[in-house]
């Protein structure tokens, strides 16, 4: 049975090369796994049926490299994707790890350091490019405050503002086919970051100059650390032709980042994104930025990333047989999903406001007497979740 | 001493007729208060200096009254308005208590409940815009979902943007002067509520076909249900030009809807909020969208109407002698809000990129080193808040 | 295959009354659904294999009901219970709807209500004696506060050991085999609640003047209001003997109280509580206190019934594979549960004291690289819920 | 006017060494601050009017340390104790730092990690008695679990009472003058932590050997991260004889642990914190556990700390004076405040039993409209915080 939830390339799963690499070390401990060279994670993504690694600069040239290292390690690194095939579809930049951007980086009230910034994310954009990524990402971890007077948000989001539209500056005068994805977060490592939830990046989008470059990518674990609803968040970035990327996790509810391997934490949200992705037929990497546990060896970074594949492909399989059984289908009509699909006044304003039915002569307490029929619809999910039908 | 925070009409402090009129029926337990006669609420507000009175249209014409008694009820309400000389700058629509909204009133599957919703939204637009408001609020507050495939959440974004399409051909062609300012709330009573933050509902404004009728009207404690920082999010909405009204309250925390009269619950962004408000020069209403204590009798309604405003002229003035405090000023330069105010690339894009001491000379271990001294400035706003200066 | 998830009595399934005839009134809305005759209740739970049922005293006989009206409901319910077969394993006293008890019951600053309310307890518990119930629960909704200086906590909990020290009294002199259960809430409708979780209700048990009589019953959303994983609240009830009874639902994460039907919510830490029950051979009632969807009609209410039952006995058997799964006795193994279960020093302390093996000759790094393998003992879990093994 | 909230050592305000000495790594960031030499705490927090100074044994000797390191920094640090007359009232293990405790240190599943952790603790309550310390504390935050099979909690409460016991043990018969403090956590570093808020512990100790050497070292920020009341929490632990420790900091609302300067975060569950345990009397140590800004050099760090001691005293001068204000005594009696204070049947339960006019005659309708004035005096205690009486 377990060959039919093995993952092939062409299930576009990819992985960050800090998810896999993570060491463990967290606000009140210390690594508690060996380093991992980017070629073996290359290597192990490979044999397990990734289509795709990611990478943030950092990760793949550690901080303050000089020109030779940086080229050797990139060297290795492309044969080694040569090798075994993996695509690089995203890269990021690492603006938050050293302590020069304790304040942020497009928006660090030091202007030097916004300075730097920019220039480290241009620097590995032209990488990206090279290495073909088509989606270049930007987690503004550390922009953001903890107290009220510590940041002018207005005046910040005027340099995000500014930021992006010299990244869309540079991208388009040198040619590239990049596009940039904002992940969005509500706080940690900040008391309070900016852009705190999928809402609040795309709205900020629609005030740059070159909207159309820019979309997000959201993180499970980062909406429901604002208690929101995951699949709402995706639906409504969908609906605005805005979801550029996505990053898969898991995470018990409002607390600390948890990054668990997707399909752990909120189950049944997991199985709503996954019908959500398949059903409107979306194209993008299934990218995995999780954390393996810290209490595991190596051995459990590799059970992890095998297993965060797996649940997808399960949970993908239960919500194919969902849509398909007939009886949901009825359900839906019961709970009169048809209905909602059907503009609410097709026949125009005009029309509604003549028709008495519609409100004079409208029975609002028979009216209200119609079920929703909502229970068994969502039990039939629950039993194909849980495959029982 | 009291006297300086006495409010006046000038200070625009306005209510919602069922703030005060709420009777304290709650999820489990009935009403501990009388009905309250909206004439006697208008009278009471104006005795203690609001601006102005907002209403639903069922808070003034209890639902399904005949048009002789909504003539009367309304010419009664006009009067009270006329002897006191109270405003009504809002208005809105109750779509949530009737049983017919149980699934929605725009988005609701039930396509006869949507174009009812409608038909019951226009016919109060003309009632307010009869008794003057510029600003038309909309709480979708039971536009969601309990469970996973009960909403087609797409379909249902589809469904609001036509109606707020609609209201906008509604409105233009009746030549009214009427804004319109969504209400986002993340959950309660639905599990998950569309357009759950300031931002989702701003990224939706930007899909209209009017989107310049149609701004926000975010509430202190509904952003706080989602653990956002509530000035920021005011915020990004004065950012975008898009706070059209806004609803002041106190909340504690991620929970239930406290809706405590505002200063009460998180006072430090309540200290915040009024500082931004000030600061920005907003002009709209102050507008108190709260619940007095349901353990109190009609007392406790009018002492906590009374120390909303109360609580917003003590923080006004603690914000103001903030911002003019020298040693304020100091520290926000040693934080260096001043360079935050200064574009990141005033030189331009290619500059920047030829500028080797913003990267290749860049020495970020020394800038790393300078400290934002956010720890001085954030006691200096303490102390002002707490009068020890 | 449905035959397999269809109760019995001896599944010890029970329903409160009141939550199958939940109406739907919520703090925005109005009812939803017709009233339901508790007699009806009786019958439709027993035609779908429930055990038992348990009721408020105003639940089955209306506030403010004279005697002889008294009588003849209680001869009906009886009528029907002796009818069906359905016991009354539990009562419990509403002691939050009338709103007499705004300040709380046992607790309110107001002396009268507190004898009111140790009154109207001790007359339900003569009913529920004499309908043959084993547990008395109390739920403190009320007992709480909004703002500071409105309780003083340590008298208020003075109040709350005099209560129970009293109705100790009662059931002791009365001869009645009857054991109390709190329960715990950390807030809704109050803003805090005293006694907010497991912990806090067991901590109180243990000042009172009758330990052994006391005891807890949680409820799974309660203590997910407040982020607490529900089955190790409840391990540490059983823990110190504590758990006198349950109440099952679901949801979804930090908010306002959902009442889902069991397996709605977090699906994952329901399979956990299972396999708690279960492993621990616990004898109670499976307790659904649950709120069935407010959108749905009649219909959902028996459907969400129904399902609450069908999904408890889906996860009963998936936990039951899970553990008797030889790969899963191997994982536990590997991540050294045995090793748990063996005491640290079963050598007494003197012996840990002079062995240098586990101090000055103990190698910290080496230990620290034992895998301790939860990922993939995480994944056997998964599998065995999905039923992919 | 700032040398009223001057601190003197009379004040009793202590610093963990690791507060002033973190050094700003977080889980997405490196240290921005240099290593503090515990020597330069003692001697600045002197300085600033502490009265004393508490400590992990990692602070202090650096885990590895041979014995002779040991004594010279034992030596260097006592010396300093001594020039400035800092006390040691309380010192701490940590189990949480290496990765050896991955898995947590009483309850690790490695039977040879316990005793590690056990042999830890009572070498460094060797030197905490030394040292003239009295108090403790014990958090155990790694002892937790990410999944549901990982742990087996009951198992785990066994390890804990094992170490708890064997430490009681341990100290009696030494004859030290010692007492245990536990430290309740929520989450973080662990995706739940045993014993996750004071109540939970507060239960625990009831269970352990000898229950009166043990209490609990409740923190600001762990139980807000639950969304509970701490002031609630401390009065239920002082009513239980147990708070045998305090940590005080600031957090705002759920999410990861912020540890803010005292006074930051909810400031007033702040100020009624400080009114609870200046009105009970509370005689133990002032003690801070916060993380000075990561932003902040090491300017931050001493302005800081200066503020948590600032604070405390500006809110207890607030809290004295709200207490002796004639209007808020009234407010009180209006409140029934003095009510709550009388027991509820001080008649005795049959004479409870007997008066008719507690509930047979007794007007329900009549009492529920006393109002408990609540709103009134709320606002009073504002105005004082507020410093407008």
């Amino acid at each position: 049975m377990p060959e039919r939830f093995t993952p092939t390339p062409e299930d576009k799963f990819t992985f960050g090369l800090w998810t896999v690499g993570w060491r463990g070390n967290d606000p009140f401990g210390e690594p508690t796994r060996p380093v991992l060279d980017p070629v073996e994670s290359v290597e192990r993504l490979a044999e397990l049926g990734a289509h795709g690694v990611t990478f943030h600069d950092d990760d793949l040239i550690p901080f303050g490299s000089d020109d030779r290292e940086r080229a050797r390690l990139v060297g290795r690194f492309r044969d080694a994707l040569e090798r075994t095939g993996l695509k690089v579809p995203m890269a990021t930049t690492n603006l938050f790890t050293h302590p020069v951007f304790k304040d942020g980086g497009f928006t660090s009230n030091d202007r030097d350091v916004r300075r730097f910034a920019l220039r480290k994310v241009i620097r590995n954009i032209d990488l990206a490019v090279e290495l073909g990524a088509g989606t270049y990402v930007a987690w503004g971890g550390r922009e953001g405050a903890e107290s009220g007077a510590a940041k002018d948000v207005r005046l910040a989001l005027d340099r995000m503002k500014e930021a992006f539209d010299l990244l869309g500056d540079y991208v388009t005068g040198q040619g590239y086919d990049l596009r940039f994805a904002i992940e969005p977060k509500p706080n940690e490592p900040r008391g309070d970051i900016l852009l705190p939830t999928i809402g609040h990046a795309l709205a900020f989008i629609e005030r740059l100059e070159r909207p159309e470059l820019v979309g997000v990518n959201p993180e499970t674990g980062h909406e429901q650390m604002a208690g929101l609803n995951f699949p709402h968040g995706i639906a409504q970035a969908l609906w605005a032709g805005k979801l550029f990327h996505i990053d898969l996790n898991g995470q018990s509810g409002i607390k600390y980042d948890q990054d668990f391997r997707f399909g752990a934490g909120d189950l049944r949200q997991a199985f709503w994104l996954v019908d959500l992705l398949e059903t409107a037929g979306w194209e993008g990497s299934r990218h995995f930025d999780f954390k393996p546990a810290r209490t595991d060896g190596v051995d459990g970074v590799w059970e992890s990333a095998k297993n965060c594949m797996r649940n997808y492909l399960i949970l993908k399989e239960r919500a194919a047989a969902f849509r398909a059984d007939p009886a949901v289908q009825e359900a839906l009509t019961a709970s009169r999903l048809d209905e909602l699909a059907r503009p609410t006044a097709d026949d125009g304003l005009k029309s509604l406001l003549a028709d008495r039915t519609a409100y004079e002569d409208f029975d609002a307490t028979a009216a209200a007497e119609r079920s929703m029929a909502f229970e068994a619809l969502d039990q039939l999910a629950m039993d194909h979740l849980l495959n029982v039908r």
